[in-house]
């Protein structure tokens, strides 16, 4: 099969590679309906994280399961499924507090930007939805793999409660999950940070109610405009940079909490900052699993579209192009169909 | 007037001073019951934090209301109150919100080391007791002040649950309230990491079921073996190094939380760290005013007795002397009678 490698910083290619097979008992072989390109690919893409050797990509995935292992026992062939973007046998201690993607025997998923995945401990990283879907609904689902998911953990993790106030830094397709995650929680009020008009309008579509285009200090001192002094009482942190970290927890109301998704890069938080915010933080790579059959039924069910966030489409074979395109930000998402 | 004024690095004097008087009509002034020495008062002492005038001390306080302002309602002269050890109106959105110790008019106390105390914005700051308390009780009601409230808020902060695990860092006199209050909230387990046997004997009796001498490293890895390798639910950090904070983050569970209340020093997170780490993060200045009611009824009831941290007692005029024992860790802490 030809699948996706990064080769260096802006070295994207779609390449001969071996297809997956079976490897262990708890394998499953998928072939893939859709996936994507997540914003975190554009770290090693853009060279701000090293690469050291040609590296398959992709993380985000569904599609028709080919083949299982022998110890498989809760997908078969045939069957629609999808999975996170980090194996999990949802099973030891720490899956079953609720947070897979720190599973004892984790494995992160990595080469699914490709037609054909193979999926570790496939019992505990794999769920069918109802049925066949039709085809208008798989952008849908393919966003409970990672991009819905993450945003949702944020929303989760900084407790969003019906009759909120909630900001969301960072407008790309985790901050608009966010956004649409944050209105499904019952926020009343929810403001995104975001220079764009095209995020923007798809913000709105989401649930915002207020759009602020200042950043740093002056975003900060928005917010506080917006909320008579007192700041938010959510944040949502969907960035990963120092800048973004300290502008969110810099809006937030004390006994507030912040939830932060964004992957840090070269975050260093202050004790005093932080102690003297009385901000609650939780974060880390989003629990996708945990998350996945509620996901999956309100996609289902068509009571949310968040495969709206994909706003270019592309087949596989032009994945170069997909990245190219976010790296400009002439693109939020870019889907490819295999 | 004789109180307590710290002149530099091991230079604590008790000096003339004036008496203080009632300066706003918010204002009550107090003639002190006992007083004590804070933990915290420790960083100016031994130069870790700069003192760069003569600075009076203290923030630890309960006595009899001598005199109030004109626009007092809440407590009456004769009155045994105590209060926290920030003023606060307990009316603005952060008060209200049940985080005095961030209120919009927030005033640090400063100068309890004394017979007489001035305390603004009294109607928000000093709870009375239900009657003029017995001489024995005056000592676990003073706690309620700042220790027990912060070792109570460590424990709230990290989201102690009846039959969890919980690790205290720090065997101080926060850590040993800590103790107390994890176990007054149903903690199953309470695993102390403390080298000195006076200290754990005290925690031992205040609720500890396991003690780890190891640090460090060595620590959480002990941590980690006495709980299956899983990590604790929850970690009270009341110590406020680099090293505690780490040491408290990494023994505790994806999903687990820390509440930190040890003012931070030289303090800075590393983001990457805390992502992976899954663990909530929630701390600072303990909002003491909220769970003054609370406490002061368990003191009154006889349900707990926080007061036996007091391990050394002096008249206030040796206040010199309490210093050094703490500093020495001669003595965990001290109580002073003026």
């Amino acid at each position: 099969m030809k699948a996706t490698v990064l080769y260096g910083p802006r070295d994207v290619r779609f390449e001969e590679r071996p297809t997956p097979k079976i490897e262990k008992p708890t394998d499953a072989v998928i072939r893939i309906a859709a996936t994507c390109v997540c914003g975190s690919d554009l770290w090693p893409y853009r060279g701000l994280q090293p690469v050291n050797e040609p590296t398959p990509m992709g993380h985000e995935y569904c599609g028709i399961v080919e083949e299982v292992g022998s110890a498989v026992r809760s997908v078969k062939p045939g069957q629609f499924v999808i999975g996170s973007f980090a194996a999990s046998d949802i099973t030891c201690p720490h899956c079953r507090a609720g947070y897979q993607t720190s599973c004892a025997n984790r494995e992160w998923m990595l080469r699914a930007q490709a037609p054909v995945l193979r999926v570790p401990l496939a019992d505990g990283t794999l769920v069918p939805t109802p049925g066949n879907p039709p085809a208008d609904l798989i952008p849908s689902l393919l966003t409970t793999s990672d991009v819905l998911g993450t945003g949702w953990f944020a929303a989760a993790a900084a407790g969003v409660q019906p009759g909120q106030t909630v900001a969301v830094v960072g407008d790309g397709a985790v901050g608009l999950m966010g956004v649409l995650s944050a209105k499904q929680m019952g926020a009343e009020r929810i403001i995104v940070m975001s220079r764009h008009a095209t995020r923007q309008q798809l913000a709105r579509e989401f649930g915002a109610t207020d759009i602020v285009t200042e950043r740093g200090d002056e975003g900060v001192a928005r917010i506080k405009d917006l909320t008579q002094g007192v700041g938010v009482d959510s944040v949502l942190e969907c960035v990963g940079t120092q800048e973004s970290m300290l502008q969110s927890i810099r809006c937030t109301r004390p006994g507030g909490a912040m939830g932060y998704v964004g992957v840090p890069h070269g975050v260093e938080l202050d004790g005093v900052e932080l102690f003297f915010s009385h901000v609650h933080l939780h974060g880390g790579p989003a629990p996708v699993r945990q998350y996945l059959p509620h996901l999956i039924d309100l996609v289902w069910n068509r009571k949310i579209n968040p495969g709206k966030v994909f706003d270019l489409t592309l087949p596989l074979e032009q994945v170069a192009e997909g990245y190219r395109a976010m790296d400009e930000r002439r693109a939020i998402k870019t889907l490819l169909w295999p």
